[in-house]
């Protein structure tokens, strides 16, 4: 029909849409159609149809005239009529959406079947077992599926028969007995269905083509969707199929292959089959299903005829297929080709060896990894093989697994560490205060906190491991132990954590140490040659910059120095000058900190010789750096019981009580301390001076940029660039701003006019363009947001586009207008995210910054939005 | 000169730029010059030369050079001769900036004398004693301004002289005692100078000018301009004149005059003089001066000459001026005219009678009145007549007077006004506990706190007196009474505020109560005749609608709910349905409110019939409603201690600190809780929707809209829409969101979809664009930010043009392009202030809203805005 609206032939594709439209499964079956390759035969209901019955909530008008229509063509192609008591017609109904979801969404096979044609299956066929074993199958099916009976009954029921019959499997039963069976499904059926079962195949049909449709707005195919940020929009297509059927006999098998191995890339087939069975049986693991290559024996020439057509194909699709097939009767159906899902190693490899095949070009190569997977094989994993026991899941913070002795202080931390011990912090949530406690533990375990809370940031930084939010977790307030899922732990148990997976695991876990491929080399290599942004690492100490520089990093886009006051001596000396109430005390404390900053300095210079290294000067409330005022409150109390002084405690609490915000994200910190309290920020600017010189003089080529954090107001850099300038000297260091308040955007034409460089703290410029702060909000309203769809995604993972992607573009364009050398960069988390990573090439930044272990993600995301915009150009308009 | 650069004489007039380039003084003499009054000869260095000399630090090359070349024509004119022994010049060198700035600044007059023109002077005038007097006065003023000598020395010197002659008045001293007085003030000249003391008076007068320059720039004067907002690059002109002398004998006077009563406006001139005196004597307070009147039996002549030119001026220059004047052996010399600082209730007669008058128009009258002064008209003020002891000075927070007995506790003041007595509660920091309190309060007072802080912005909305961040109150933690600066005070002491500027008395003063005046109706209704900007006011209850009617508001713009809940029993109920933790304790504290909230729409909708009332649904975070859980800990010790139980306690305290938040600025409120619990905002649909028939039944006109806060994404928005509209019924309400939220500006055009209105919440806006927390701020960071000129102005004050502005205009222009009839207004504390409504104005919203107090003076700076705009648009290009 040339008018058809809502339902497709296999040989009509319709080019471009094909996927929109039909759907993966639809597409790839067209394709192997257009191929030659055997197909039964059917047609495909497109994405429109299920799209129209989401906002009707019925099946859209004229649907079913063209699913008739395309219906009395199929009995004509296979000599079957639909309900027809001798030669029924018998189809599969699968779901298949435009983006591969697995096993998210509902398939009824044998429709079709019923009182009346089972019996002529069995004349027709000559095999009365596989009639009444595809009825049982199809009233299961469409029981559950349709009709909303529980699924147990039915696995309940075979299981009785099976132990009154005394045997195992299912393939034992005999055809009696599945006729048995059939009439105790029936009874199921009558008992628990929201309605009749439906005797008119007709009538099966169209229900089961809205309960396809039903599925896709399901909670698990919607939770799915979720996590992989899918459309719902989309929609799903339908395909209907004649059957053919994998279990008509021991000539008969069905199986899935791979064209590669998706755990690994390596070259050759790789997959399962089972004789005389459904395609069901080998995914529902009742059979243990067996390798593929045994096929060759039972079946040659299936075998070597599929071998050909997985060859063709991955050569047509230029990319590892994932197959579905069926052998009825020694004949070869393909049922399914699609991309198939593989672990980042085998992405690598099989992109490498496609490039190097002359299968696909380099660049394509480089397009077919996904680039936040790299992270993973950064860090050690959970070897897949192991035995694990979970306990409880939470959040993936920080990737990479851990093993060690649970401590529940940083102070336990740092001794058992110190002492040799591996040992894993498990905190109620993370502060500042617990920075040393993380350095010292493998890895860090929280009960609170999402994956933006600082216990993840600080991980992630870090690069430990790090599961955080995980609600099983209740660590007692005093500290001497916790429960997990309703069992008891104390310090000193050992606990794995894998940060990839939000995995928590009892006792210790072998795990498989990382070891980066030529594979991987080689395609970030050509990602390099590919890519317009410079990629930056954030690091805060010697080590990390050394290893962000391994890891590809061109420079360092945020150095913290706040971080160099955290450590033990540093941070005591750092409360003395907080607490002075002279300027002598001040002075003196700035006089010991100041050659310890110089230290760090020239330790990270040294690292980044030759590179760009943006030192941040101290940006958090000082607040920050004295304990918690309740907690100094109860120190105070238990003191006063021990009969203690506690004068200094009193002047602690003082001090931190006067220091405290109602709103300290909005409160005195970054510039405004620096501007209001000039001496530590010149203490800083003596210490990046006198470093550089001091590693120049040793050969080493320091590129320092100094960086002022929070800065609204144009006049607030003015005076800071004066005052630095006078002690950083005549060393002619590019002073620049983070551009992380959202006036700061407004006004980016009079600040560049006195920056040499913006630097966005895309966190905090979220946080105040959203009006959302990132340490409350996740478990207080971001969660539901994002799970009841106001959000589609997290702003604090992938930048908000809309609302501060816009503001970044203002103060791009505000800011080169006046200041036509501005140099650009990210050093926010969303640096070392793809999809914002594209953003920012597309914006025309000059460089992203992330977290060391995301370097090599964000050289490979680069690239991809820089082969993405050159091929859109190269696109007729 | 025709290549004069720096210096004009007084016949030059500059034309336009008269004022900027010469001062106000100096545009006033070259003024009067083209008149043909009498103006002592003389010339004016440009407030160019000024700008240069805060450049340089130096006077600008060519300077003196064009001073000297004026200097001999001088000389010529006036026939005596600088420096000439026999018969001297004397010049007074005055400031005078752009802007009026009254005593801010250095004067230096009878320049010239020397120890040897003293006598010339003598011999010429034929008076040793005027010489001798005057010369005294050179020492002193040249001295204390130019060579820094303490001036008490001289004014002692002055006492101890009087004291040995056994005299009360410097007038009786003889010339013999002026003699040795001059001797004597050389002596402390020389003891204490930090150079010699010039005898050229050539080097006088350039010290003398260096010295003007710098006093621009001193303490004193840079304190009135970030008062006042001037500008410190305008720079002071100098004046330079040949003196005239009122101290030669008793033909000879000098004073200042008003032409109309500078206090209540009245007509007929006002003034003072003293024979035989110099300017500085009538300021100085050392000689009682006379009322004006008098001096026509004394100077008859004199007299009615300078009545003649006061009104001539007032004529000419079409307001009320200024006048300084001298006059010398009973020749009258003009000294100064410039328009006269006057009270907001003589501005309004003024305005008023000079347009009945037809001086002026009636626009020229709406101009005429600052729209901030009108406030202090509405609210008793202290008896200007009354004896007042003075105990501290706070920020004046919220206008008007109050007096009455402490009380330092919410539930004290309510008990106490149950009794009919008048309290002023004292608190260290109000927060929504005290609401209760300040409604049965007189006025607030409190320790902490700035102008927008929540016991300022709560006062100012009720129309209450409050006085905030009294820095020398300490009140008792707990609460017994409180420290004033050093003395102790208990509940009981009787007080007196004055919110109007800030000041703090013992006991009762007398007040005077505000009784609007014909000039004020009549300036107004000629003021909305201009104006395009609607006006309505922010009230929450009906008593305040009904004011805000009455004051001209033109709907209500922003009517709060919560306020609603904090009263008594409500805020009982609503923490009872906070405190719920199931759904049936919910519903039920639901359907006690719901009548409540019915009731208060009711009374607000009546009051405001046939006008617009837009409603906030609930805006706050949750713990708002709950006691502080500090608070709460304090209650569980003591109630342990005293053994009673804590179990609900402890249950409040667990819910409390659920609810915390590191930044509730960035929480969970406003949209977010509606979002989540809707349970809340669907009741006050209802209760809105019932309120609006029943009130309509009973004739009244009600004009709901429905305002959602917080919205930061179109979703949030469309999903209240929807979920509300159920609710509402076919009311057909508009519903619109606040626009408070960076984002919300980035994102209108979306929003503007579904969105009939927007409300710019600039207070929150302002929070998050520039990232300050108006709570914390103020006593943090930006009361030093503001001193130090790194801000110009108080963002939560006066818009921040640059950067909220900004954004308000985008979202201006993205909302209209999507939704041409989207209604636009503001609803922050911004729709009170007089420069931000000129940007409201110019941007082209439809209204501004603000507390009832504020709408005259909101009505006549929207009449101002646009009769600027107006006369600009009249301006060619």
């Amino acid at each position: 029909m040339a008018d058809s609206k809502f339902v497709y032939g296999f040989s009509e594709d319709p080019g471009e849409g094909a996927l929109a439209l039909c759907g993966g499964k639809g597409a790839g079956l067209m394709r192997m159609r257009g191929l030659g390759l055997p197909v039964p035969e059917g047609f495909i209901i497109s994405t429109e149809a299920c799209t129209r019955y989401m906002e009707s909530g019925d099946l859209p008008e004229g649907l079913m005239a063209e699913v008739m229509d395309r219906l009395a063509r199929l009995e004509e192609a296979t000599g079957r009529r639909f309900g027809d008591p001798e030669n029924p017609l018998l189809v599969s109904v699968r779901s298949g959406a435009p983006v591969s979801m697995p096993g998210m969404m509902d398939t009824v096979l044998n429709l079709g079947l019923g009182e009346r044609t089972v019996g002529g299956l069995a004349k027709s066929t000559g095999d009365e077992r596989f009639a009444y074993d595809s009825y049982r199958r199809f009233i299961q099916a469409f029981g559950e599926i349709v009709l909303k009976v529980p699924g147990h009954l039915f696995e309940e029921a075979i299981e009785e028969m099976k132990r009154e019959r005394g045997v195992e499997a299912d393939t034992e039963l005999t055809a009696p007995d599945l006729r048995e069976l059939v009439e105790r499904f029936e009874g199921i059926v009558a008992r628990e269905a929201n309605a009749g079962f439906p005797e008119d195949p007709k009538e099966q049909l169209e229900l089961a083509i809205g309960a396809v449709f039903d599925s896709w707005m399901g909670e698990r195919a919607a939770a799915y969707r979720r996590e992989y940020g899918i459309p719902e929009t989309l929609g799903t297509a339908v395909t209907v199929q004649r059957m053919v059927f994998g279990n008509m006999g021991e000539t008969s098998a069905t199986g899935v292959a791979f064209t590669r191995d998706p755990a690994t890339g390596e070259q050759g087939i790789f997959g399962e089959f089972l004789l005389n069975a459904q395609g069901e049986d080998v995914v529902a693991g009742i059979r243990t299903p067996r390798p593929l290559g045994e096929m060759e024996r039972d079946l040659p020439n299936a075998y070597q005829q599929f071998l050909q057509t997985a060859e063709r194909l991955e050569q047509e699709m230029r990319d590892m297929q994932d197959l579905e097939f069926t052998i009825e009767r020694d004949r070869l159906y393909m049922l399914q080709t699609r991309s198939g899902k593989r672990t980042a190693a085998a992405a690598l490899k099989i992109a490498r060896d496609m490039a190097e095949e002359g299968l696909i070009s380099r660049e394509e190569a480089v397009l077919r990894v996904e680039p936040a997977s790299l992270d993973q094989l950064l860090h050690p994993r959970v070897d897949p093989e192991a035995d694990l026991e979970i306990l409880a899941h939470g959040l993936p913070a920080s990737p990479g697994a851990a093993t060690g002795k649970v401590v529940l202080t940083a102070a336990e931390a740092r001794d058992r560490a110190e002492a040799g011990e591996a040992v894993l912090l498990v905190r109620r949530e993370t502060n500042p205060d617990d920075v040393e406690g993380m350095f010292a533990a493998e890895g860090v375990l929280t009960a609170l906190g999402g994956m933006t809370s600082h216990a993840a940031v600080v991980a992630r930084g870090m690069g430990k491991p790090a599961v955080t939010g995980c609600g099983a977790l209740k660590v007692d307030p005093m500290g001497s132990g916790f429960e997990l899922g309703g069992e008891r732990f104390e310090a000193g148990d050992v606990l794995t954590i894998d940060g990839a997976d939000g995995r928590v695991m009892r006792g210790s876990v072998p795990l498989v140490e990382p070891e980066p491929s030529e594979d991987f080399e080689a395609i970030l290599r050509w990602a390099d040659e590919a890519r317009a942004l410079v990629v930056r690492a954030n690091a805060d100490a010697p080590e990390d910059a050394r290893r962000a520089r391994e890891l590809g990093a061109q420079g360092i886009g945020l150095c913290r120095t706040e971080h160099m006051f955290m450590e033990g001596e540093r941070l005591r000396i750092m409360r003395e000058m907080i607490l002075s109430e002279d300027d002598e005390a001040l002075r003196e404390a700035l006089t010991l900190l100041e050659p310890m900053q110089r230290e760090d300095f020239e330790g990270i210079f040294r690292a980044m010789s030759g590179l760009p290294v943006t030192v941040r000067l101290l940006d958090p409330p000082l607040h920050e750096f004295l304990p918690d005022s309740k907690d100094l409150a109860k120190e105070i109390a238990e003191r006063e019981a021990r009969g203690e002084g506690t004068e200094e405690q009193r002047r602690q609490l003082r001090v931190a009580e006067g220091l405290e915000e109602r709103n300290p994200m909005l409160g005195l910190r970054g510039c405004r301390l620096g501007l209001l309290r000039p001496e530590v920020y010149l203490m800083q600017a003596r210490a990046i001076a006198q470093a550089a010189r001091t590693v120049r003089e040793a050969g080493v080529e320091p590129l320092v940029e100094v960086m002022i954090p929070l800065v609204g107001f144009p006049s607030e850099l003015e005076r800071m660039r004066t005052l630095l300038l006078a002690e950083l000297g005549n060393e002619g260091l590019p002073i620049g701003t983070m551009i992380e308040l959202p006036r700061a955007c407004a006004v980016a034409g009079e600040i560049a006019e006195v920056a040499d460089f913006f630097s966005f703290g895309t966190n905090d410029l979220t946080q105040m363009v959203c009006g959302i702060s990132r340490d409350d909000a996740e478990e207080k309203f971001l969660s539901e947001y994002l799970r009841s769809g106001i959000l589609r995604e997290n702003p604090f993972e992938t930048l908000d586009q809309d609302g501060v992607g816009r503001l970044v573009r203002m103060a791009r364009e505000l800011g080169r207008a006046t200041n036509p050398h501005l140099k650009l960069g990210v050093c926010g988390e969303h640096g070392g995210d793809p999809k914002s990573i594209a953003f920012f090439h597309e914006t025309g930044l000059d460089y992203v910054s992330c977290s060391p272990f995301r370097v090599p993600g964000a050289r490979l995301a680069a690239a991809q939005a820089a082969l993405r915009e050159r091929s859109t150009m190269r696109q007729p308009a």
